[in-house]
């Protein structure tokens, strides 16, 4: 991979990198049509990493679905794609990590204690074999997309992070792999991640600006939906994730709720420079 | 300097990579030798890294010298030196560090808990920033080769690790920066390092594989020391630094041995194979 990435690159090629899980769906595909617009080759990165799940995480049952997968990813405008065996990723006896120690220590960090030190050192693999001049991520995992600017930055890795919108279904529900575990119950149900935001965002566009007061509009919306069991609803330092006791700066209301045993996360930013005040 | 390295690398020069903490030695500037002989460019970076040392360790007074550094690093055959300040290194929040989680669990990693984590960060960034095809490590220092080994391996970057002997003064003692600090008494005492990991090897290759009875031999020596008080003394399986019950295969004896606040360390690997059995 990185031979081809290389040689590319001293051809005077552009490269983007879109890492994703597979089971690529809309959220996906706008990465790599922005990639495919902004860079000469645009490499997908398809692999499902095992150090990212915790031990009662949903690895083994993670939508794998690669035929359609590279379909998709070349309908797009992919020119390649990097589909690597667990084998060729890790050694039995891999012992080299990438941390992160004050972000990862906030929202899904604190549920899963080993998720984002998984992400960081797949994403740093996964760039030193495909050498990008740019790595595109989706804004539906705001605090992975704040660690990846973190890591470039701290590690002084030469990749731009880009950060793109959320895509979302016709109801509003975010754009998930994990979506397609839901039941036909959970999926009515999963609709209220997006109605929370939007409650508390219009909340704040009516002049609220106390962090625990918009948490407690999201809960209550999503305390409705039956199937739903919240993970954590927190709105806080939208660069930091620090705790804010007002929201003078810009904040990021982030959720987490389980419908059984599928995890959804969902997110919108507060601004107050720009809407409302 | 990445812009500078970068274009030598597209124009086809290969560059060696020193990384240094300064106050250059014979050990240092044999590695600059070494990598002037095998690559067209040789980088000797020089920056005493704050955060691989602990709270109650010597960074302040760390010996700082770098106009005689340049000379002899330029004398040695250096075509760049890199010396960044450590506001360039780091920002008030840097977050991000590289980690190893099994063999620095052990040896120096044990009296000094943070140190790896703190030099594979920094070889990392001075990777990243001199972007070299090879870079150059004393075996003085052998747990941190081991762990740059492992290091290059477990993110895949694209860095040949070369690894050089001990370089010593004429009567034994290994080669360190932090030999200024020694007294004359105590580095009269120092040379009980060379002369415990001689003993143990003469011991070795009469025929004893018991590394209980190595590390003893080693202890005996350095106690007739005045000024000698050891950290470890330790003989374990020179590949991944576990405890040998009976050196059948190539085992390490390192040894860590402060004189007053000067820590200073060396070792020596005993192979069966190849000496005595």
């Amino acid at each position: 991979m990185r031979e081809w990435s290389q040689k590319l690159r001293a051809d005077g090629r552009s490269i983007g990198c879109v890492p994703t899980m597979g089971a690529l769906h809309e959220g996906h595909l706008s990465l790599i049509r922005a990639s495919a617009r902004e860079c000469d080759e645009t490499i997908v990165t398809i692999f499902i990493n095992p150090i990212q799940f915790g031990p009662n995480e949903d690895l083994t049952t993670y939508p794998r679905d690669e035929g359609s997968d590279l379909e998709l990813a070349m309908g797009a405008g992919a020119t390649a794609a990097y589909c690597p065996s667990v084998e060729t990723m890790y050694q039995s006896d891999s012992s080299v990590y990438v941390v992160e120690e004050k972000l990862s220590k906030y929202l899904c960090g604190l549920s899963r204690p080993t998720h984002f030190r998984g992400v960081l050192t797949v994403v740093l693999k996964l760039f030193n074999a495909t050498v990008p001049d740019r790595a595109y991520f989706g804004l539906k995992d705001y605090q992975q997309m704040l660690l990846m600017n973190r890591m470039v930055r701290d590690l002084d890795i030469p990749v731009e992070i880009i950060a793109l919108p959320v895509i979302r279904e016709p109801d509003g529900l975010a754009m998930s792999s994990r979506n397609r575990h839901l039941t036909k119950e959970q999926r009515k149900d999963a609709i209220c991640l997006k109605n929370a935001l939007d409650a508390a965002t219009e909340a704040f566009q009516n002049g609220e600006r106390t962090p625990r007061e918009l948490e407690w509009i999201a809960r209550t919306i999503i305390e409705q939906a039956g199937s739903a069991r919240i993970d954590y609803i927190s709105c806080c330092d939208a660069e930091d994730l620090s705790t804010l006791a007002k929201i003078d700066r810009p904040a990021l209301l982030a959720l987490a709720v389980y419908f059984r045993d599928t995890r959804l996360i969902d997110n919108t930013v507060l601004s107050p420079e720009k809407e409302g005040q």
